[in-house]
């Protein structure tokens, strides 16, 4: 078994994948090479199925309406309407026979970096980005999410599932076709391990969701961008983000496993509203979004599903870098007012 | 007093300025905006100084040698080799009358961002970047980053000053005269205060530097990149960026502000050295630097002042962003021979 290393900081807690399957030598990385675009053939378009691997979830049109399936090895599906295949150059890749910690630990400070990498294609068409989508189509996605969740969670090496979509170049996008990605990792990374840290501490002490709480204030003030019967919308006070905006469930869920067909339809409705909004403020940004949650079952109580939307309109640089403090050039109240005028008109 | 806030996130020990000093509008940020070039004069070259604030420092060229200033409010020198100016818009700010920690703290979530941000022109030749400056004007820059350190930590409200440079647009350096930021915070940032945390641990079990610890290991290893009399360069084993390298000094201090000029003399060339090697190997990339050091006296022991040089390479995305985890597509140890190989050659 040939896995990628994950190895942890001297110091800090902060893990790195160091991921070579892509063999870039450093010289990949000079100026005439960073420069170059991209052959014109997209890997995802309808035709070109072969240039993937086999998908391990397709929604297929059939005479009697949406079939879920998967792709033999040797056969790719035709008529799709999703495809979620295992990425070319997976950060994270799955065992080939059992395997157990102390053959995934191999230090303090070094494991292999087992689990999984796919990249889930959105839509048969190359720009049918969430903000134009029709919501049929945008429920396959969330449904999509929440299959592969379902699966990946269930696998004894995996301890978490990033969901997350990179949209334009400058936001990392390398591939301009429409499509999400999906890690699972053999540990809860840090920033929703912290959360789920301070979120115990505040259960303990009050037996209330931290979450919760948050969204009863934020609902009542002036960063609040949108509510609806399911979901609540708002720029988050400490927002890192020129115009960043979460949206969370009224419901209190730790993981997205348990969303019913009519939650999965508000939440496609409003993540919808709020990338159009997005687009049409600010003439089609890029920006990253990921959903944070929990596959544990032990920290139903205290923990609480939401999508963070990080519109890419600053670069992090050497303050922020060497230092993890952040400078917004816009204040979270201002952004929310702006998002809520634009979606409302 | 008016100052920006200091906003700590809901859970996360993560800190954000909500710097609203630039006056910037959601809709500034709209594509047609962000794709604006600037106009094409430059504010740090020579004959512009009446477009930034009065000099808290200068270096002059006199008759006798160099000598050390500052401009008066209604007065700037014009024949300088280095200026560190307030920035016009500035993260931080200092306060106008003395302030004490009641004044700034307003909870555990809110703050003032009281202190300093300057900028640091390096030269009066615009493009004199220290890939190519001569060694004397880069022991200049040195000296400033000294000098300026020592002044701004004796202020009773500053806990740090992190001193960082940007290096091209892609880097987050808006304007591209070579210049390096001095920002001055009223707390000490989270990722200096974990290296704090861990390296005073490994002290009180130990009795020894974790940082001489490390610097012994890898002058012997595959990520060495350079060695001289007073320092060692290398890749970090853990590297997050793409060719990222530290300069390390041989000498236990855990601060800049016992430097000899011999020290400064070799830390400049040293300097130099690696960053025009960085420069030759990728076509001249964007990238940041940044200082770890710490201005507090009960630290010293267990501290050990460094530099981090982070070429920007790669574009962190949804998955970086969200958790925490960052994926590098280079191995150090290859980063290290290229490095060691184009230095050398």
């Amino acid at each position: 078994m040939s896995f990628n290393e994950l190895r942890k900081d001297y110091l800090l807690d902060r893990w790195v994948v160091i991921a070579t399957e892509r063999g870039r030598r450093p010289t990949d990385f000079a100026k005439q090479e960073r420069q170059k675009t991209k052959s014109g053939i997209c890997p995802m378009c309808p035709g070109n199925e072969h240039m993937t691997p086999p998908a391990v979830l397709v929604y297929l049109k059939t005479n009697r309406g949406i079939k879920k399936s998967k792709d033999e090895n040797s056969f790719r599906h035709k008529n799709w309407l999703i495809r979620c295949v295992p990425n070319l150059f997976p950060a994270f890749a799955p065992p080939k026979e059992k395997i157990d910690s102390g053959q995934i630990w191999k230090g303090n400070d070094l494991a292999v970096a087992v689990g999984h990498h796919e990249v889930l294609i959105e839509s048969p068409n190359h720009d049918e980005h969430p903000a134009d989508v029709q919501i049929p189509q945008l429920m396959l996605v969330v449904n999509s999410y929440i299959n592969r969740l379902r699966e990946l969670a269930a696998k004894p090496y995996v301890k978490y599932v990033s969901i997350f979509r990179n949209h334009g170049l400058e936001a990392g996008a390398s591939l301009s076709h429409a499509h999400s990605q999906i890690i699972a990792t053999p540990f809860t990374p840090r920033i929703v391990s912290d959360e789920l840290k301070a979120s115990k501490r505040f259960w303990k002490k009050t037996r209330k969701c931290v979450f919760c709480d948050i969204m009863k204030k934020e609902r009542k003030g002036p960063r609040l961008i949108l509510e609806n019967s399911k979901f609540v919308v708002f720029a988050p006070y400490a927002s890192v983000h020129p115009m960043e905006f979460w949206i969370l469930p009224k419901k209190h869920e730790a993981t997205l496993l348990d969303l019913s067909q009519s939650e999965a339809k508000t939440f496609a409705e409003t993540l919808k509203t709020c990338l159009s909004g997005l687009k049409r403020l600010l003439n089609d940004p890029p920006y990253n979004y990921g959903f944070h949650l929990t596959i544990k079952k032990d920290t139903c109580d205290f923990y609480h599903w939401h999508l963070e939307v990080y519109p890419k309109l600053a670069i992090w640089a050497g303050f922020e870098k060497s230092t993890g403090i952040y400078i917004n050039t816009v204040t979270p109240e201002t952004a929310a007012e702006s998002l809520r005028k634009t979606i409302s008109s």
